[in-house]
């Protein structure tokens, strides 16, 4: 039984055109900047969303704390939601590795709003850290997907230029974010000082994020890269996966939107849901009635060989994916609909 | 006209008798360990609270940096709650000086749970920075001077040594709270690994605060001590006034406390004002009515030679000390009931 | 002209035997430790030097500094020769990952003596940092190439037990040094606490290294990992290029020793080289005469189609691998003895 | 028996005018810029350097901490002398205050060149942190008190322009160099960026140290003194000390001096000592023959209440200070001839 994979569509492995692509890719030591596949990657990648440069890294997670770091100084603090990636999921990278404070905002579905980045700007004064950053995470993980619309990140935007801070680009799920709004990636140069984008979740490449923003700060980034270890040498063939996927996965994200879709519905029709959240894109969580505990489900779901994750108390996520099939979902919906708690 | 001073209590100058106690004081190099003075007031500081040894700092920002310091490492979380002096006051330390991410927990005015401090300790996984430390604040500045019990710190400590989880107490005002509470100094080295006791708030001393813990953990101390600056010299002046304070103004606490509801009752009869925060110790927080604004009231107060803090959106902070005198009180409690807004 | 690129080891790209081993490679996600072929090569490298774990990070700077954190906090000193390359060439990251200060000593040709290491202990005294880590780097970079001994290494690391210091290896060109001296992998087990083993160097492969140590250590190494980013998803096509390498790339270095030899003695004989380093491995260091400048050789190579690597005043850096033929040697040594300065 | 202690000229006590000075200081509280001394002290300390602005601060070490902290950034590095005391005495500051790295000039007694620190600075290459900082100590400590003249200064101050690189001064002995030299403070504001000037050293404060630069950096400088504890509260009694010292003690430092130099030709008639270095302000360092150790010297003044310091393998340093009086010297210069090891 091949396990049908909700945990993340970071699980997703190359298919084989991808794999053709890697495998073709003329390489060179990227740590001198010559590796042709990873130069026409960051230049592809920057071009999409309008950005000048990009630096193609090991994870978002890099690209973020590469980001941060550079619009930070230590006594800066971080304005972002108090479910962000960034402050929740990277080990305590903010602190660790930019020794900066966050300024938690308490958003709707994983989303903050202009007023709110306004009141949360720290008035200068020795007692506080100083506001530095604003960072939004688009789509919103832990919001179950939730994205915005670029008229709401253009009034963010707004408080941000007014008040000097440079504002930051989670891109994570950006594309499913896109494809959701039917906005364009370049739109969003307006607004962003830095992106991240992976490649390795609803794309499908194996390994890698791009971090995107001015040619200046690109530069200082590959410094801070360097420090971190991420400076790698023949990155082509991973590179590689990135370009393809940028090419040809991004039109059917649509198709994991609609899947999430129909495993929302069938969560919505059962007794043991307390909750959905709202389905927007490829992430489905859901709050399940006090009688059940995520691990009873989560284990009725592995004995059939569907895996989602634990979620915190009560809440469990599923994510669609490139390499979830039709048959998948078939099997999947009534098996759903079938658990009795 | 002297100003009436109720920003904080901070601002207090020595006594006559304190001041001839600092410059009586025998005096020595304290970096090499040998200002009888200091050693006198370490030895008594961590005397009354049962821990075995002190370390005298410039201030109390210094002593909690300290003790985070001790306890963490970078890629730890410390637990606390949102409106804690260590996270909000002190320039965004727990991630400058320690590298250290921070959970904030939502305090009933700044007080936390048992409950909420289990519920906030991570589980072991690469995504998350390690829960390291808890710590709490007695009494709870931005709580309005709201004071733990025995019993509740002891819950909390039971938590912590269940999940090995050292206790750090922000005593900048815990002789408030043992005033307040009636309880024993002594008992607190039942349940805290680590205490910072400051001597300048209200027992009214010119400088410094006393970390006090484990012999072992504050032989350490002195060198982050070091590295952060704050060895110094011939500090026995300071320090006998921090011991005249400790033998003379702690039993006069009750008085502050007396002053502050005085002032509490006459801000609850006040028709600009929409909630008085209850008054439990020498802090009285109030929330003006949505028709005035802090500043007009704090220039109404500054016209009349009295100073108090603007403490946040139409909040108003007095704190009562060693230097208000009965008199003040007198001109102040009539001068609230006549605003007119 | 395909250029004779003598400029690092790093530069190798796959050969074909590589890259078929790449494509045909199992993967899943390393973040969940699911990738069976980072899992191997991990297996593999751990048992080669008799360690008990081991993991896949994507360059040696990571390993090192991974390693350096988990041996160090802020307030410690690392104890490494001055031209080591954790503290030349990571782009400061020993300060800026760690908040470690070092300690830099005056070896000869890279290498340090037990001695050296146990005069260079701090006494235990505020004003110095804690002594925590002894590095070592084998084969030296900066030092030509030459390697330590097992001999010289038990020496350093009686020392490292007697003091308690745990042992690094920056194991870069560690198999050079083997293939060198002839001596065994596992018995590094016996003296380092870690070991970092560079792939994408004299192996061969294009991108990765692996940190082997305890398996307590490894499991913490993988939350240090996360926070600089280098948790990092299907690793596995990286993986198998390092598997490949191990198991064929290593009998094969001797042939790089037998053409820097040679390299060497051209060298040697130029009346334009004042001096070269012995060659003990595949690294050859000469310093030119006063005459040359190290700008008008490398011009005088680069219109031949020969890279080479300026490498501080008057010093020029070749370095063999498996991508120069015995062809490009027979060009290399005559361009060599023509130069006419 | 009073010791006649020359470890350090930190020892000192206050006298008693410079005690009745403290006695009758004006305070506030320094957190809120309200200490009238205070703000005494730091503006003369400015104006005698020619400086706009001083902050006053418990130790020299959080002065030159805190400008380091100003000057660079996690990434930069630190030039200095190897011996400097902001790398060898300030606990790993650098490293852990400021996460930046160190290039450790050789130079003779303390002091570097500007074509040393011209050849220091890193080329723009990812591999190497950024030189960020130029960092002299004048007098140098470890130097036996050599001290730089203007000169020598404004040669190090034309590179750093050139480069742009900022110049710190480590002045904890600057009286002593001036003193020396004759020069004038005022000049140093034409060389120096940022001036960290000891109090409690040969000055004879107790507590205290000043950092003097641009208004702009001070006011920042504020912030970083909060986030490490240094905001103190009614700090003027230990200002005024500061202010009576600059006022009273500088004219007398040559007194120091003459009985420093009286104290080396001692040192230089006795057998058993190797080599004096040239004693140019209050230290004398002296290299014992190889048949004395430290130890054995040491405990010989000890015995006749003679204190000095173990300054290193064979060293050993004597500092003249205030509260030396002439019977002291005239003990301890027979005390010293008489010793036969």
């Amino acid at each position: 039984m091949i396990p049908i994979d909700l945990r993340s569509d970071t699980v997703t492995k190359p298919t084989p055109a991808m794999l053709d692509a890697m495998f073709r890719a003329p390489v060179g030591d990227d740590v001198y900047g010559e590796d042709p596949t990873v130069n026409e990657l960051q230049a592809y990648g920057a071009s999409m969303f309008g950005m000048e440069a990009g630096l193609f890294c090991p994870s978002g997670t890099m690209t973020n704390q590469i980001a941060i770091k550079l619009h930070t100084q230590p006594l800066s603090e971080v304005i972002c939601e108090k479910n962000s990636h960034i402050y929740l999921y990277e080990a305590g990278g903010i602190a660790f590795n930019s020794s900066a404070s966050v300024k938690l905002l308490d958003g709707i579905r994983g989303k903050i709003t202009a007023k709110q980045v306004e009141a949360a700007i720290n008035p200068d004064n020795v007692h506080y850290p100083v506001s530095s950053l604003v960072s939004l995470e688009n789509t919103c993980n832990k919001g179950g997907g939730a994205y915005y619309t670029l008229k709401e990140i253009a009034a963010i935007s707004k408080v941000c230029k007014k008040h000097r801070l440079p504002l930051h680009l989670d891109g994570a799920r950006v594309f499913n974010a896109l494809a959701a709004s039917g906005e364009e990636a370049k739109d969003y140069s307006k607004y962003f000082n830095t992106i991240s984008v992976c490649l390795s979740k609803g794309l499908g490449a194996p390994v890698g994020s791009l971090l995107l923003g001015p040619k200046r700060m690109i530069e200082q980034a590959k410094r801070v890269r360097k420090a971190l270890g991420g400076g790698w040498r023949q990155a082509g063939y991973l590179a590689a996966a990135g370009l393809y996927a940028l090419h040809h996965h991004i039109d059917r994200l649509q198709e994991d939107h609609q899947k999430a879709a129909l495993i929302g519905k069938a969560l919505e029709k059962a007794a043991y849901v307390a909750e959905v959240m709202p389905v927007e894109t490829n992430i489905v969580i859901c709050r399940l009635a006090a009688h059940v505990t995520t691990k009873q489900f989560l284990e009725y779901l592995g004995e059939r060989g569907i895996l989602a994750s634990d979620f915190g108390p009560q809440l469990i996520r599923f994510v669609t994916h490139l390499d979830l099939t039709d048959e998948a979902v078939e099997i999947l919906v009534p098996t759903i609909a079938a658990y009795k708690a």
